[in-house]
């Protein structure tokens, strides 16, 4: 497995200008996340190679067409999972972008001129300025990058669900990536935050580190009893098959799970669960692009950003390995700005 | 299987006295919910016997307690699921008396007291004021009757996740008791109500006598993949295990699927038909007074009361067997005010 680093890609590109509405960013630092894992490894069964992964992009503004009005030369910003949709169905007019049948993702799609897209390992980004969001100034750009993904996926469903209310109860299930971006959201809207694991060993990092009132091993029955009914609502970032009934038990009456994960098989779902106290089991992916910005607004205000372990371009592959044993705390950033040109020449 | 009919009961309590918050009933008529079928036939494996079952109770009131503000003797009034709670928890307190974990449900169950509560299909019940709601004028009391449960709990979840705004497209999946009240409060609301049914005979009553607006056979592929994405929210009834994800396929980004029937076994729910757009499946159980109260008098305002089949008390065995193969349209309701006394002497 090896992933593509590519720099400068434009300079390859024929007869390549700048489109009157798009924003040319010099990308800094750029995110590793699972799926760019899932992506090369083509786990997915729609890999497009050869692929740029990156979807958690933070640099600068080089250029901007002569339409764009939200950025100039020099802005920090940031461009996420997508950086095209049809702009003027029900969705995009909702603010729901990522919900928009015509949604360009950010890497391994054909984009609207037939090429295909190119991810954020890698020199630069062309992007629509819908879909460039600004980095307020306080938030490091690489620390800031993860919440572009890990930040607005756990940020968009608790405040579409109103998970955001002071003096609400939160589970956040499973402390990885999302997880721990979800811990800090929590106590950013004033909530207890409760984080719920099978993995004992995290308990010290969850309350000390994190900042997280309890934490609950799922696997520990008596642990579970005691909290059961007391949760508004639990944020599900486990991919794995587990068995909802008891999960579902914490949750208070008209309480809410959002499942930001993607287990591989279908959940099994006692119908009493939900039905006996008005329960919600609800999905979520990502999120629009104005609650990106907002998102990120609120993430400066609060000092919100993510744990991250930043490394040289050349240590990809390496991470990836560490990546798939969950071998990191919490997001590899890969520091673009200061390595990828070092590994672009040791490659030739 | 033989259902027990009460006439007036109190007479045969030692020492009973009209409590100080209770509004005494004289019955008029009930509604039979299939709940009660699953009750005498102790399906629920918690039967109570000597049971009288009901809990879609019309009447008059004969008395009232001291401290009874809200109702006079003479008032058309209505006792639906629940008698009693704790009145004092969070559940109650948000209005939710539904979710209260000291619940009394109207019958079959140990009261405060020790005694066990009977329902309506009888000639008069004792109820705290609180659990009791008022007729308006315009509603006839037995198609009233099925509206304080097959009412209310299709009422309420409309309400509490917003699936009561003009314009909106609902699907309702199953036509029965609980369904065609949801047709109904669905056009109340001015809603573009879509009724999904494994029966294509019931497509021409769906559309001319309950008024909605579009019939979809849940087993025609074409159908179904007609409608794909088109439903901001599906009122489901069916108390079967059915294919989820072709259900969850007719709900738009960010739509939502209730439950309010109860299927036996656990329902396989693909993490990515929630997922992807946001999809959200919830249940919910009837509903709390205050609601409740509001549901009636919305249905006054929009002629909303049930499609009934009125009987008189010594068909309720009948009723039961009839009920059981779905031979109704769309409930039973007994006449308790000119036949129990009937039926009563003959029994005797």
């Amino acid at each position: 497995m090896a992933v593509l680093v590519c720099y400068e890609l434009y300079k390859v590109v024929d007869g390549w200008s700048t489109g009157d509405d798009d924003v040319v960013i010099k990308i800094l630092y750029c995110g590793i996340c699972h799926s760019d894992l899932h992506s090369i490894k083509n786990e997915w069964k729609n890999a497009r190679y050869p692929m740029i992964p990156g979807h958690e992009i933070a640099g600068e503004v080089t250029e901007v067409g002569k339409n764009v009005t939200k950025f100039k030369a020099g802005d920090r910003v940031g461009v996420g999972v997508m950086v095209n949709s049809c702009q003027s169905c029900e969705s995009c007019n909702e603010g729901f972008e990522n919900h928009c049948p015509g949604i360009i993702p950010t890497y391994n799609t054909v984009d609207l001129d037939g090429t295909i897209t190119y991810g954020g390992y890698s020199g630069m980004v062309v992007v629509h300025e819908r879909f460039v969001v600004r980095f307020p100034d306080t938030i490091p750009l690489d620390k800031g990058a993860p919440l572009l993904c890990a930040g607005i996926t756990v940020y968009s469903p608790m405040k579409y669900h109103g998970l955001n209310v002071p003096g609400m109860h939160l589970g956040v299930l499973g402390l990885g990536g999302l997880g721990h971006v979800a811990v800090k959201f929590g106590k950013a809207f004033g909530m207890k935050v409760t984080v719920i694991s099978s993995s004992p060993g995290k308990k010290q990092e969850a309350l000390e580190r994190l900042g997280a009132d309890a934490f609950v091993i799922s696997k520990d029955a008596d642990e579970m009893k005691a909290t059961m009914s007391t949760m508004d609502g639990i944020i599900n970032t486990v991919s794995a098959n587990i068995p909802m009934a008891p999960l579902l038990g914490l949750l208070k009456p008209n309480g809410k799970m959002i499942m930001v994960g993607l287990p591989e098989k279908s959940m099994e779902i006692p119908p009493f669960a939900l039905v006996a106290v008005n329960k919600t089991l609800a999905g979520s992916c990502i999120g629009g692009m104005r609650d990106t910005q907002e998102m990120l607004d609120l993430a400066a205000k609060h000092d919100v950003t993510a744990d991250i372990e930043v490394i040289g371009a050349e240590y990809v592959n390496t991470a990836m390995e560490r990546l798939a044993k969950a071998d990191v705390r919490y997001r590899f950033v890969i520091d673009i700005g200061n390595t990828l040109d070092k590994a672009a020449a040791a490659s030739e």
